[in-house]
C-alpha cells in the first residue's frame, strides 16, 4: 500500500484487522470477536430462562427464609401467617407477570424501567429508575451469593468461617465467565438453573407426597432460631414488615424485559414466554417450600437455610439427594448473580450512550461485552459483600425498595403510554419521546392492568420504606437522590462539552499571527541542540530560557551558547531561592500576558527518554512537571522533542 | 522591562526574586534563604561539640549495658569482666581519635572515610566506605532513638507500649529541626548536650563518693536480667563477642572529621580540638558508668536501662536529680540522631556530586540544607524502627560493622598519603587523584599512627562480623556490595549519558528534511480545528487519522472532514476488533520505518484540558495513552494543543 498517496480522493480507508495480543486475557476470556460478529450471539427460550430467571427463582432460598425470621419476633406460633404472606407475594408476581408481558410486547428492542420511564414520563423519572435498578443488580450480586455461601456452609459448617472468601472467589468466577460473552454465559448457565429447578420439584413432590402419606417427620436437632427484632407482639406491622422481606423473592422478574434484545427473533413473543414460564416455576415453588417448611417445623435460623432443613427431612438424613438438592440450590444462587452481569453493564450503556454516566461504558471490549461494567459490578458487589460480611439479613433492608420504585415508575409509564394510544387515530402513530406510540384497540384494558400494577407496587414501595427504614432502608432513600444528582452532572458536563466544541455557527478559526517559541533549558548538550533545531522550524522568534541556581554554571552554559546557540537569544533567570519551575513559570505569564491578538506560544521541551526504567530516578525530570504545569494553560502549545541514549 | 528587546546583546540575565509560597512548610522550617547566605552558616567548638559529638557521648546510654547484656550469657559473676573489657574500648578510643586528629589537620575541607578513601585508595574502596557510613548513619538514628525510648519508658513504664510511636515521633522532630538548617540546630542542640554531660558527671561523682565513704548501696528490687544468647561458659568467643557489642560506644568518633566545613576558620584547629574534647568526655564516662554499675550491682535488662538503675541507687529512688539524669540521657539520645542528620546529606551530597547516587541529592532546599537527604533518612530510619520493634539489641549487631570497615579503609589510606608524601622533596607538591599532597618531615610517625589505626580497626571489623555474623551482622555483609553496586550503575548511567550528550567532536544537527505531521482525531470539532490549524503552521504534509470502530460515525466523521478538514489529508483505520491505540501505532511506526533520513515525524495531538480534575474520569484520555505510547520512540516529536471549555 502506497502511504504517500496524494493524487486522487483525500480521503483513504484503510481495513487494519489489529486484533488485541495474545495473553493471559484471552485464555481467561476467549479470543477476540470482531464487531461484525455482534447479532449472532441472541439465545432462545430454554436458554433465556436460565440466562434471565435465575435471579427470580433462585430467591426461593432466601425469601421465604427471610419472611419467617422477621415473623419469629413475635415467636414461633406466628410461623404459621408466613403461608398468607407468601401466597400474597405469589398474587403480587402475578400482577407483575401480567404487567411486564404487556411491556415486552410493547418494546421488542427492550423495555426496562429506565426505556419506558425515558419514553413515557421524562428525563427525571428515567434517571430514578435507572440509579434504583443499578443500585440492585449490585444488591442482587451481594443478595445471591451471600445466600449461595450459606447454603454451602449449612452442609459443611467448618467452611463458616470463609464465607467471605468463598462469596468473592464466586463473583470473580462469573466476572470471567461474563467477560467471555452472553451466548457462552447461556450453555454454561443452562445445566444448573434446569438442575435446580428439577431438585426443588422432586423435594416438593417427594415432601407432599410423605406429607399424604403420613410418614414426613418435623426437622431433627434444629438449628438455634434467629430472630432478627426485638420480640413482640405480632402487630400489622410486623406483618408487613414480613411481608416487604418475602417481596425480594420477586426482584428478578424485571430481568426479561430489560434483556429481549439478547432473544432470538421473535424476540417479544419468546421474551414473553419465557417470563411466564419463570412466574408459573417461581410461584409454585415459593408455595411448595413455605408450604413444606411449616410442616416439618423448620425454624429460620443464621446457621441452617430453610431450604437445608426441608431436604434433609424430607430425604432423612444428610444423603445424596440431600446434596444435591444443596448443590443444585447453591449453584443456581451464584447463577442469579449473573442475571445482574447481563443487566447492569448493559443498562450502564443505554444511561452512558444518553449521556449520564460516563461514555466508555459504551465501549464494548475485546468479546463484544461491556467489560467495564462487568468489572465494576464485580468490584462493587465485592466491597458490599466484604462490608456486610456475607450476611443475607443484613443486606436485605436495602434491597428490594429499589426494584419496586422502578416497577412503580416502569408501570406508570406503561399506564400512561395506553393512554396516549387510545387518543390516536386508527392506523395514526405519533412520535413522541424518540419512542413511536401506535393505536391500541385494548388500550383501556391495557391502561387498567399497568396502572393496578403501578398502584399495587408503589404501595409495596411504601411499606418497604416505612418497616425497613430503621434496618437499611435509609441509605438507599439518602443514595438515589444522590446518584440522580451525579448522573445529571455528568449530563451537564457533556452538553456544556458539545456546546463549546459544535461547528455549527462556527466561522472558523484565524490563521496564526505571531508565533513564539520558548526553549527552556537546563544545560546545553546534544538533546538540547535537537530541540532548538526543531523550535527553529516552528518560528524565526526562539527564546531559549535558563533558570540558574549557580553563577558559575550558568556562565558555563552562556558560553557554550555562544558558541552551539545559532545566534539565538538567551534569558537566563537568576534563582537566588534555588527554585526551577516557578521563575520559568513566572515568565511564560508574562510573555502570555502581554501577547498580540492571535500570538501563539509553543514551549518546546526537551524531553529525555530513558533507556530503563529504573534511570528516571537519577533525573530530576523538571520536563515532565513543566508540561503538568503548563498544559492547562490557554493557547500554549507544548511541543516535546525526546532524545534517547542508545 | 523590556522582553521583546532584540536588539544589543543576544544574551539576558534576569534577576528575579523568586521566593517560595510563604505557608505551613515556612512555619515549620523557617524562612528560605538565599543562595548568597551560604557561608555564614558556621559554628564554633562548643556548638561543634554539641552537633557532632552527641552521638558518641551518648553511646554511654546503650554501649556498657549491650556488653554486659552479651557477658550475662555466662552467669551473672562474669560481669566482672566489663569493666576491663571497656578500658579495651576506651584504649581503642584513644587510637582512633589520634589517628582522627591527623586526619582532619591533612583535610581542612572534611575528610570523612569517603573522602580519605577516594583520594589516597581509589575509587572502589571509596564507594564501599560511602556504603558503610551511608548506612551507619541511618543505624545510627534507629539505635539512639530506640535507646532514648528505653529510657523514658525505665521511668515510665506505662508507656512501655508506645515504643514505636514515641521513636517516629522523635524523628520527624529531629527531621523538622535540620530542615532549618545547621546553625539553629546547634542552637537547639548545645544547652541538651552540656546538660546531659553535666548530669553524668554528678551522677559518676557522686556516686564514687558515696563508694568512698561507703554508703553507696545496691540496686533496689532489679529488673528482670535480659540475656541475648543461650547459657554458656565464659569462651574467649565470648569475651570478644561482648567486646564486640561494646564498640557501638565509639562509633560516632567519625563525625567530626566529615564535618569540618561546619566549623569556623581556624577550622582544622577546632575540629581537632573538639575532637579531643570530646574523646575525654566520652572515655571518663564509659569508665566512672561501667565501674558504678559494678558497684552498685546492675543488671542488664530491657526492662529497665542501667543508666536509670545508677542513678536510682546513687540518688537514692527516683527523686528529681534521677529524673535529669533520665531526662538528661534521653534528650542526648536524641540529639544523638542529629549528628547522623547533619552527616548522611552532606555524605549523600558529595557522592552524589561524584555521580554514584542521584543527581537531586545535591540540591539544596529553600533552608540551605540538603532536604532531601534529610527526608530519606527520616523514613528510612523509622521504617528501621518499626521492622526492629524500637529494640537497641536487635539492631546493635547490624551497627559497628560498617563503622569499622569505613575506619579501616580511612586509615590505611591516610598511612597510604603520609608514605608518599614522606618521599616528596621539602616544598614540592603532587597532585594526585584530585588532591594536594605536600611534603611532610614527620611522615614515618604519622603513617605509623594511622597505620596501627587500620590494623586495630580492621581486627575489629574482622572480630564484629565473625562473633555477630548469625546475630544479624550478614544482614551488613550482604547489603554492602549491592550497594556498592547500585553505586556503580548509578555512575555508569551518568557517565553514559554525558559521553552520548557531550559536544566535543559534535558536527552540529543536520537541518530538518522532510517534515511530516500526523493528527489524530477522534472527532471533529472546534478542538480538533485548532489542532489542525496548528498543525498547518508546522508543516504543508499533513494526515489526519480517525481509528474508527463504528462504521456509521466514521461517515459523519468523513463528512465533517470534507466541509471542515481544509483538504488535508485524512485516512480512516478500521478497527474490527474495537482497539484504538494499537492500529494507530501501528501506522504510525509504518510510516516512521519508511521514512527519508532527515526526515521528523510530529504527531499532534488534540488534548482536551477539563475545567474540573473528576470531568476527566468522563474522557477516555487517549491523547495521555497515545503520548505515553509514543513519547519512547525516536525522532517523534509530539505536539499537544490543548483545548479547553470555559
Amino acid at each position: 500500500m502506497n502511504l504517500d498517496d496524494k493524487n486522487g480522493t483525500t480521503i483513504q480507508v484503510r481495513n487494519t484487522t489489529f486484533k488485541p495480543r495474545r495473553g493471559i486475557t484471552n485464555w481467561l476470556i476467549g479470543k477476540p470477536l470482531q464487531t461484525a460478529d455482534a447479532p449472532h450471539q441472541t439465545i432462545g427460550k430454554r436458554i433465556g430462562l436460565a440466562v434471565f430467571s435465575s435471579d427470580a427463582m433462585s430467591s426461593v432460598a432466601y425469601g421465604p427464609q427471610e419472611l419467617m425470621m422477621m415473623l419469629a419476633a413475635a415467636g414461633i406460633a406466628s410461623l404459621t401467617y408466613s403461608l398468607p404472606l407468601v401466597l400474597g407475594i405469589v398474587g403480587l408476581l402475578a400482577i407483575l407477570t401480567i404487567s411486564y408481558e404487556q411491556t415486552i410486547h410493547a418494546y421488542p428492542n427492550g423495555g426496562g424501567s429506565y426505556i419506558v420511564s425515558r419514553d413515557n414520563l421524562g428525563v427525571l423519572p428515567a434517571q430514578i429508575a435507572g440509579a434504583a435498578l443499578l443500585t440492585d443488580y449490585i444488591l442482587t450480586v451481594a443478595v445471591s451469593i451471600s445466600s449461595s455461601v450459606a447454603q454451602i456452609s449449612s452442609a459443611f459448617p467448618v467452611l463458616d468461617r470463609w464465607k467471605v472468601e468463598i462469596a468473592i472467589m464466586f463473583i470473580m468466577f462469573i466476572m470471567i465467565i461474563n467477560l467471555r460473552g452472553v451466548k457462552e454465559s447461556g450453555v454454561t448457565f443452562a445445566i444448573p438453573t434446569y438442575f435446580f429447578v428439577v431438585m426443588m420439584y422432586i423435594t416438593i413432590f417427594f415432601g407432599l407426597f410423605r406429607y399424604f402419606a403420613g410418614t414426613l417427620g418435623i426437622v431433627s436437632s434444629p438449628p438455634e432460631l434467629t430472630i432478627l427484632a426485638e420480640p413482640q407482639a405480632l402487630t400489622l406491622f410486623l406483618l408487613l414488615k414480613a411481608f416487604a422481606s418475602g417481596t425480594a423473592s420477586v426482584t428478578g422478574v424485571e430481568a426479561i424485559s430489560d434483556g429481549i434484545t439478547a432473544f432470538r427473533e421473535p424476540r417479544s413473543k419468546n421474551a414473553g414466554m419465557t417470563l411466564i414460564i419463570m412466574a408459573v416455576l417461581l410461584g409454585s415453588m415459593l408455595i411448595g417450600i413455605t408450604f413444606l417448611a411449616g410442616k416439618v417445623s423448620a425454624i429460620p435460623s443464621e446457621h441452617e437455610t430453610l431450604v437445608s432443613q426441608i431436604a434433609r427431612t424430607v430425604f432423612d438424613g444428610r444423603g445424596l439427594m440431600y446434596l444435591l438438592t444443596i448443590v443444585g440450590t447453591t449453584v443456581i444462587l451464584v447463577m442469579a448473580a449473573n442475571t445482574a452481569f447481563a443487566d447492569f453493564p448493559r443498562l450502564g450503556a443505554i444511561t452512558a450512550k444518553d449521556g449520564f454516566l460516563p461514555r466508555q461504558l459504551t465501549f464494548r471490549g475485546s468479546r463484544l461485552v461491556y467489560s467495564r461494567g462487568i468489572v465494576a459490578l464485580a468490584v462493587i458487589a465485592s466491597l458490599l459483600i466484604i462490608l456486610f460480611k456475607a450476611n443475607v439479613s443484613n443486606l436485605i433492608p436495602l434491597y428490594a425498595i429499589g426494584v419496586f420504585l422502578s416497577f412503580t415508575l416502569s408501570q406508570s409509564g406503561m399506564a400512561h403510554r395506553w393512554w396516549k394510544s387510545g387518543h390516536l387515530k386508527p392506523d395514526e402513530e405519533k412520535i413522541e419521546a424518540g419512542s413511536i406510540v401506535r393505536f391500541e384497540k385494548t388500550w383501556l384494558l391495557k391502561m387498567l392492568i399497568n396502572g393496578f400494577g403501578a398502584i399495587v407496587t408503589f404501595i409495596v414501595t411504601i411499606i418497604f420504606a416505612v418497616t425497613k427504614f430503621a434496618d437499611g432502608a435509609w441509605v438507599v432513600v439518602i443514595l438515589l437522590p444522590i446518584l440522580v444528582y451525579i448522573f445529571y452532572s455528568i449530563h451537564r458536563h457533556y452538553q456544556n462539552l458539545a456546546a463549546h466544541l459544535t461547528l455549527e455557527k462556527y466561522a472558523g478559526l484565524h490563521h496564526l499571527g505571531r508565533h513564539r517559541v520558548i526553549l527552556p533549558i537546563a544545560s546545553v548538550h546534544r538533546g538540547t541542540l535537537k530541540a532548538l533545531r526543531y523550535a527553529e522550524s516552528l518560528s524565526k522568534d526562539i527564546t531559549a530560557v535558563h533558570v540558574s541556581i549557580d553563577e558559575e554554571e550558568a556562565a558555563k552554559l552562556q558560553q557554550k551558547w555562544e558558541t552551539w546557540g545559532d545566534g539565538v537569544r538567551l534569558v537566563i533567570l537568576e534563582s537566588p531561592y534555588r527554585l526551577m519551575i516557578e521563575p520559568l513559570l513566572d515568565y511564560v505569564s508574562e510573555l502570555s500576558q502581554n501577547r498580540l491578538e492571535n500570538e501563539m506560544i509553543t514551549i518546546v521541551i526537551p524531553q529525555f527518554i530513558p533507556r530503563r526504567f529504573w534511570t528516571n530516578v537519577l533525573h530530576m525530570r523538571t520536563a515532565d512537571t513543566l508540561r503538568k504545569v503548563l498544559m492547562g494553560q490557554k493557547d500554549i502549545v507544548i511541543v516535546e522533542v525526546p532524545y534517547q541514549v542508545d
